[in-house]
């Protein structure tokens, strides 16, 4: 009973043992943490199409929620890039950015995210994440990536662009060119290049003056809340907010009021494959983050517990008027180098937004959103990997097709869409494969009982049994195929007079294959020939002994295609295996 | 050059040695096969919607379409119920029964569905059938035959019926009954009786007056003709047409007129997937039928030429007035039955319904609908093969559920959700299954190199070696899958120092499942153990070589689980090879 409870509340086993020093280690990383979280939650809330005040909303509730019920000990959660693009990607074609409906919207999308989330854990669905395969999530970050950073453009030329994909918003920025507005553009163009030299270079830099590589990297982290100062004082100090500079303007000062979203249900039914899109991939980043983490500190992680805790991430968000969010790869990081114990890190980073909120948002009035605009740009373009394509290519042209897929979809279509694209031809080049499976005949490999393909390898074949491997499991798409390869495979051997199909590979027989099988049979018979099997699995022999088709098809079941052989050609089998018995006997003589 | 023209047409092939022999025998057939065809073909066009005569019309060019380009010397090509039912289920929606638009648009169906086969044809994409699997099509046709049975009695009551699916037909059924047109009612039932007797009885019957098996065989065949004639010569000479039971009416007389169906894009579009499916279902059953009957006399059919043919088929329709064809079941063993020998027996059918166009159609001006909608039924119903539904779950539940979900689209949708249903589950169900697969630990066999499942064989296990065959292709829905379960098997096996994972089952590592490989290699490498594979299959090994995995991990690939053992741990190796080895040294001794 205690065990279970704490399997739910996993916070009860740490908070056992917490200790001072625990606590100091934890409140540094919250620091640190915190300091980072504040430009990225501002600027994400702006992606996400809302007003940057709500990305300090959505860091206060969900990161409490996350450490009550994460199984993560450093995951840092909030509002991430990935996650905010597809918020604006879905409330975008609804509402008016800037409306109280979208807002309203965002928070729905929250509470439908943080729903499907728990919904996922309830019934077990984690294993559908799987679906993301590597290649295709490897291809949506680098295209978001690609297409976040051409949206933010416009904050940094100062221009108005809207635009739903890559060809439309380089369109509109080719356009807006002309009527660049200059102050900003300056503040822009001077942060990017602030922000670039920040992360490439200031470390070794500080490393020259004597820090310890610890302190440099960590000083790097809180190179974009310097830039917002820096251009926080610029546009007060110069006035610039009147020659036209976009700034966030006035923001109320404390924490949010609970509220729920309003559940208009119309509204929910045409948000929800958003929500779902949005659930699966915040699983899929968070889970491999908090995974290759917990690695290097031999943690665990129970995925299932973390979909429980991103659902109640996600509605917490929800009732503190934010969006959806889910566990950041960078900020995780941080929290982990800064040397963050327990998630308790996040709670206290989750207070020191609160004491933002309640105090510094008066600061926020000159913050001007180019600053905001070239902190995304910086962060996310180095998530871009156009290497990996070609990386994946050499290894599989079928991955690449499929992270190529996805990459072209969000750069041209929109961010489901390319995900969506991208997992269909996934799938589909696999079934495809699947349908068209890799066939060999085998021989014995002199001296052992193993038997490879006769293509590949010097083996002695026997001239009165066909030995056929067959790489695939049996089911619909290549049931026929089989069919067809096997009759052309008795036209090339005319004197075989058993073929033993080999089944190691084979795990699934299907009732279309086991139909396609009798076929076989009965047309083997007709030419003189007995079909027989070996090597068949056994979940696969588990079925194929409730069918009659072992009583029906007259040949045996052999456990190895080598007890095969040496059943039905024991001449040719003694030969090959000669040389073995000779060594054996030999070194027997010799001992 | 000539050979490929022998390939695209193959009547050049067997036109070169007809004789006279043949002529007789396919002539034979051919009057059959018409009289079988003229009732089918009525019923069938109304099944479709279409005024009876245009199944007639749809019996001619067709045929001779497949005379020149089809393979299967047998086969009866020409309206079908299940493709009539989803000409019908397609343009239901659409058009009004009988109004030229409906006509029209089943000229088109016919002609897109032509196109389609063709496509498939060039793009030698018929494999795209195997996907509808065996299970998802003995569902549909049984499903099909229900529908079809139901949407039919309306003609034997006398009552107008409509519905798209078993519950509404069925709702319409019991609502008509008490409006019963009772001399339709009798005319149905008395068809009814008469041609259940004469399939199930008549038989018997004719041998016990000493007839041979295949005459009283054929002669049950042209039964329903003989329903036909009885029928129209009662509602002549009774004058019942004036009662109110409705008979087919006017007749145009004459050859249809040659023209191309209006080709609206906008409808076409609309008409697409139904087209779509209609060639996969059509090409499906023909196939079947025509690779069935060749297997009977060892002739051979070539499926791709098969698109070729029935494309030109439903092309010859649409030109024609007519609607989608193909191959079908009964009819082609009747002609097989009859001795036809080459398709030119088709060419002769079509002539013997040309004739029956031209001279006989005042006959049909009395022709009850009930007696058509007898032969339907009577047709139909034995098609119905519900036990195969629980043969089926006996072998496969996965197979059973595909089989359930397509009968319950098919009676409660429509036939294209049905079939679509049955598709998409039948996937979805093998992509669940492949997800998560079976792993067994594996041991020696004592006396032989074969390792088996240790919960299933007595086997000799290596304490220093853990062996672990995974039985699937190693591929983005399970990676991970993978991972936690050799995280999970390392704990039951502390004492381990090398882990192999025999791969015989493993037919694809994709890129996702490489990542994962290398996650386990690493973690592993932390617990101190170090990861190995064997049986690698070549193109699996191939790829491998392409990545940098094979030098980074650290193992050894070996050739066999075997040649693994005696590598990483000779002495338990050893010890299960003693007897065999004791074994053939005595016997070498004594011979």
């Amino acid at each position: 009973m205690k065990q279970r409870l704490a399997s739910y509340l996993p916070f009860l086993t740490w908070a056992k043992h917490y200790d001072r020093t625990a606590a100091a280690k934890d409140g540094l990383a919250a620091l640190i943490v915190t300091l980072m979280l504040i430009p990225q939650s501002l600027a994400y809330a702006m992606l996400a199409g809302l007003p940057p005040v709500t990305g300090l909303y959505a860091s206060m509730l969900p990161l409490i929620a996350y450490t009550l019920f994460g199984t993560s000990r450093t995951l840092a959660v909030g509002p991430v890039a990935v996650v905010s693009l597809m918020t604006a990607a879905a409330l975008g074609p609804l509402f008016a950015v800037g409306s109280a409906e979208y807002a309203g919207a965002a928070m729905l999308l929250a509470m439908l995210s943080g729903a499907v989330l728990l919904a996922m854990a309830v019934l077990r669905l984690g294993f559908l994440a799987n679906f993301l395969s590597h290649p295709v999530i490897s291809g949506f970050i680098s295209a978001s990536g690609i297409l976040i950073a051409l949206g933010q453009l416009k904050h940094i030329l100062g221009i108005p662009v809207t635009g739903e994909n890559a060809l439309e918003l380089a369109h509109g920025l080719i356009l807006g060119l002309p009527s660049t507005h200059l102050p900003t553009f300056i503040i822009g163009t001077l942060s990017l290049l602030f922000l670039f030299l920040v992360r490439s270079r200031l470390g070794g830099w500080l490393q020259k003056l004597g820090m310890s590589v610890h302190i440099a990297g960590t000083l790097t982290k809180i190179g974009p809340v310097v830039a917002l100062l820096l251009a926080i004082a610029a546009v007060g100090g110069l006035g610039l907010a009147d020659t036209g500079v976009r700034v966030v303007g006035a923001v109320p000062r404390g924490l949010p009021s609970l509220s729920l979203p309003t559940l208009d249900l119309e509204l929910a039914m045409a948000l929800l494959p958003a929500a779902v899109l949005i659930s699966l991939v915040g699983f899929v980043e968070s889970v491999s983050v908090a995974q290759t983490l917990a690695a290097k500190r031999r943690e665990q992680i129970e995925p299932n517990q973390e979909l429980v805790a991103l659902g109640g991430a996600n509605i917490a968000a929800a009732m503190s008027g934010g969006f959806p969010v889910t566990g950041g790869f960078a900020r995780s990081v941080v929290n982990f180098d800064a040397g963050a114990q327990t998630p308790l890190a996040g709670a206290l980073t989750a207070a020191g937004i609160g004491i933002t909120v309640l105090l510094f948002t008066p600061l926020f009035h000159n913050l001007p959103h180019a600053v905001l605009a070239a902190t995304i740009i910086v962060a996310l373009l180095s998530l871009v990997d156009l290497a990996a394509l070609k990386r994946t290519w050499r290894y599989s042209r079928q991955d690449a097709a499929a992270m190529a897929a996805t990459m072209l979809g969000v750069l041209l279509v929109g961010v489901e869409s390319g995900i969506m694209l991208g997992v269909g031809l996934s799938l589909l080049l696999f079934l495809w494969r699947t349908s068209q499976p890799h066939v060999a005949v085998v021989g014995q490999l002199p001296g052992s009982e193993h038997f490879r393909n006769i293509e590949r390898f010097a083996v002695v074949q026997s001239p009165k049994v066909l030995s056929v491997r067959v790489d695939e499991s049996l089911y619909f798409p290549n049931a026929r195929y089989l069919e067809d390869r096997i009759a052309e495979l008795i036209g090339r051997y005319p004197q075989a007079e058993h073929l033993v199909l080999m089944c190691p590979g084979v795990n699934l027989i299907d009732a279309s294959a086991l139909e396609s099988l009798e076929a076989i049979s009965a047309r083997l018979h007709t030419a003189g020939i007995q079909l027989h099997l070996s090597e068949v699995k056994g979940p696969v022999m588990d079925r194929l002994r409730r069918s009659d088709f072992l009583e029906h098809f007259g040949g045996q079941v052999f456990i190895s295609q080598y007890e095969a052989l040496r059943a039905l050609d024991p001449q040719t089998t003694h030969h090959a295996l000669e040389r073995q018995r000779d060594h054996l006997c030999s070194k027997e003589k010799a001992g």
